[in-house]
């Protein structure tokens, strides 16, 4: 059903107090859907609204909502029907949902969840923000070498049920070490009695509790994976990483490489429309500030040349164009280097790979520029519009000059993300605004040189 | 084994001539390592361990190379060997694979292929590059309502090893159109006699084969799907896309999208160091020499007040800045709509509600640079370096031009995008560096109309 349909079928129910229709409607749909729904009513209809879902996908649905919405219904929950929803999350999501809650529905929770299932989730809370630990969960089916796949059956049958997925299967001996991994497509294209042992994978990918998130990612990406083992120092499976928040985190990681690329400081993942006007401004300022202050470098070269421009006002006019296609290109190679490394398509020791073929690129880019500012600025701004000042000295200066800082341009621009990722920095944070001032002071240097050396000013 | 350990272990032993140990090597290794280990060896090399795989690794292996290889070993191949690998790769993988391959490779590809996966390539090779037909693989388990849970396992068993994914199994009535999903959870939660059609999920959710592939992969990011049904335009099951191909197309869109935001064409999907010097440099000049040219604008503003400029040249001096800070703040605004309208977090209807935000966002941030700025030009500028052309009125135009620029930047810089995407354009084209000229002309005028109004110039 349509979304807009939906809402509007819903309130009118409401309005009529046909809830045994809203109940038949709601039971169809998908918790998503449900979750995108209910978001458009009031608070006191959305509650009402969330009674009448069943247990399971009750759960699902509030897995959805966002932070707001799940502390709305938390509040108007009485202790048991909390307690029924905690008791149908999965750990990773209860973990998720409190690391976003303010204290007091904090304490609520836990208070709610049985010891057992509040030590995990304490243990959860622990590991550092941006760990593999802290987006996996530790609901996995759990086999012994041993096992024949009619046993492993009878387990997934019996535990299954609790777990965020069964496709992936671990092997681990009597001390938890993780020794084997099978899927349930092996299972199913082996006899009854066939040992696990005999044909598990023993070839094992897995990352440790305090990897970082986003390298173990980066190995769903490679193999393809459906589920990955996280394991802790001592090689114990302590839980896994299942492929849907994998893909959540890839998501949030290019948006916060796209924002430091743009020189916004990534405070939080909140949608856009749900974070507030000073919340945007703090993630905003502080680049804008150190890129102002350090733009005072390019105007204390044009003041030190304040005499000859003066006697040479055209040159001004172009200093705009010069230094947006210095940073225009610049930026190209910037980005293109930043995002080839986080793919892992470039290492370290490509660098003078990298750097030989962004100048040849930046030669052709140059000469192709330099060529066609030069008819232009002949053909149009001299003889179309007889503009006097338009010497062929000063096309050739400013030609010239686009040849030169295009090369420079590419060569810093890919340079600086390798030399940041080396030195052990996020490669997006020495990105294009960052460039651009480099690129900038580079630009009217050689700019003013040239004006210098061919104009005699 | 470390990548690099096992390509020296392996070349030793290649030297040695010791062929079974390699052999056990790579019966050990992951697919997609051994095919980086062998992309560093000599053609020769490569096809020689190429053929100590076991056949299923071989064609697995094969998907993870480059194209380049791919073409050398199918040129090395006879043509019972080629025959072996094409009958194990997947539809789609076979597909992806022809897509990048030379017309003669193509032809013996098709003839070492049956009949009828001929004509399966050849349908799938139809969908536009784009589609969700084109990332969809037709092979997929097919289940009737009418089957028993026990029914549905035997046909898993018997069919499951050619089907690039087993668990999720789809329902077609007897005109194959789609009329339900269910999972080998599922099936594991029932009992073996249980029907199908009494449990299966009814609520599909499915695309076409000509939606765009980005709208496909959006639904798995909102819905977590291991797969997702391809239907045609009678609803009837032609394929099923799978979530491994799903996070290869949102990396590619996420490339593709950061490419776009800074004036590179999107041309092609290959690792940068796969891509040629004039590859690259077709991809970069077209912006840039569009850009270069409509920088014209700017240049003609600061000519129309030159005379005025010569009279007071300080000025000069703060076009950079002025420039880099509109620049900076609008490119902020800018991604961060382009991300939030390709991450589905804003729709049209909300663009008063953006300009609205970004709009107060920008009166902080302006507010904020204006008075660092106003401080910083007094106490350093005026009175520890002493420039005496920084009077009070200067400094009060520059403060004064970064206030209101900034809040103009971010109005553009926010509405572009989504206007663009009203107009059915791809948001990610109307990004910073086309905003930058924009936002540099906006600027100027308000620059030089201050310091008109003010300076009396």
């Amino acid at each position: 059903m349509d979304m807009r349909e939906m809402t509007e079928q819903m309130e009118q129910l409401y309005q009529e107090k046909r809830f045994t229709d809203i109940k038949a409607i709601l039971a169809e749909e998908n918790p998503a859907d449900i979750a995108a729904v209910l978001e458009e009513f009031k608070v006191r209809q959305q509650i009402m609204f969330f009674r009448l879902l069943p247990k399971e996908k009750a759960a699902e649905t509030f897995v959805e909502f966002d932070a707001d919405t799940q502390e709305d219904i938390i509040l108007a929950f009485s202790d048991t029907e909390l307690r029924e929803v905690l008791d149908e999350l999965y750990l990773d999501d209860a973990v998720d949902i409190i690391e976003e809650m303010p204290a007091t529905i904090v304490k609520r929770i836990l208070k709610n969840t049985d010891p057992q299932t509040r030590v995990s989730i304490n243990k959860l809370l622990e590991y550092p923000e941006d760990s593999a630990g802290s987006i996996m969960t530790p609901e996995f089916v759990n086999l012994k070498k041993n096992n024949t796949v009619e046993d492993a059956f009878k387990r997934i049958r019996r535990t299954g049920v609790d777990k965020e997925t069964i496709y992936t299967c671990y092997v681990t001996d009597e001390s938890k070490r993780l020794i084997g991994v099978t899927t349930v497509r092996e299972l199913l294209l082996h006899d009854y009695d066939d040992m696990i042992e005999d044909f598990m994978e023993t070839n094992l990918i897995s990352v440790q509790t305090h990897d970082d998130r986003e390298a173990a990612v980066g190995l769903f990406d490679k193999y393809n994976f459906l589920a990955l083992p996280v394991v802790d120092m001592e090689n114990r499976l302590v839980g896994i990483i299942t492929v849907d928040d994998a893909m959540d985190v890839l998501q949030e990681e290019n948006t916060e490489d796209i924002h430091k690329m743009n020189a916004i400081v990534h405070l939080s993942e909140k949608p856009y429309l749900k974070i507030g006007v000073l919340e945007t401004y703090r993630s905003r300022i502080p680049w804008l500030l150190l890129l102002m202050i350090s733009a005072t470098l390019t105007g204390m070269i044009i003041s030190s040349f304040e005499d000859k421009l003066s006697a040479m006002i055209i040159l001004t006019s172009f200093i705009p164009m010069l230094m947006d296609t210095g940073g225009n290109t610049g930026g190209q190679a910037n980005v293109t280097i930043i995002r080839a490394l986080s793919l892992n398509e470039i290492e370290m020791n490509d660098i003078f790979r990298v750097v030989y073929k962004e100048m040849r690129v930046g030669l052709c880019c140059g000469g192709t520029l330099a060529l066609v500012n030069f008819v232009k600025m002949w053909l149009i701004d001299r003889l179309l519009f007889g503009v006097k000042s338009v010497t062929l000295a000063v096309d050739i200066v400013i030609s010239l000059t686009l040849l030169i800082e295009v090369v420079f341009a590419k060569a810093v621009g890919c340079t600086f993300p390798i030399i940041a990722k080396r030195a052990g920095f996020d490669p997006a944070v020495m990105s294009s605004p960052f460039i651009t001032t480099i690129v900038d002071a580079i630009s009217l240097l050689i700019y003013f040189g040239l004006a210098s050396a061919i104009l005699h000013i």
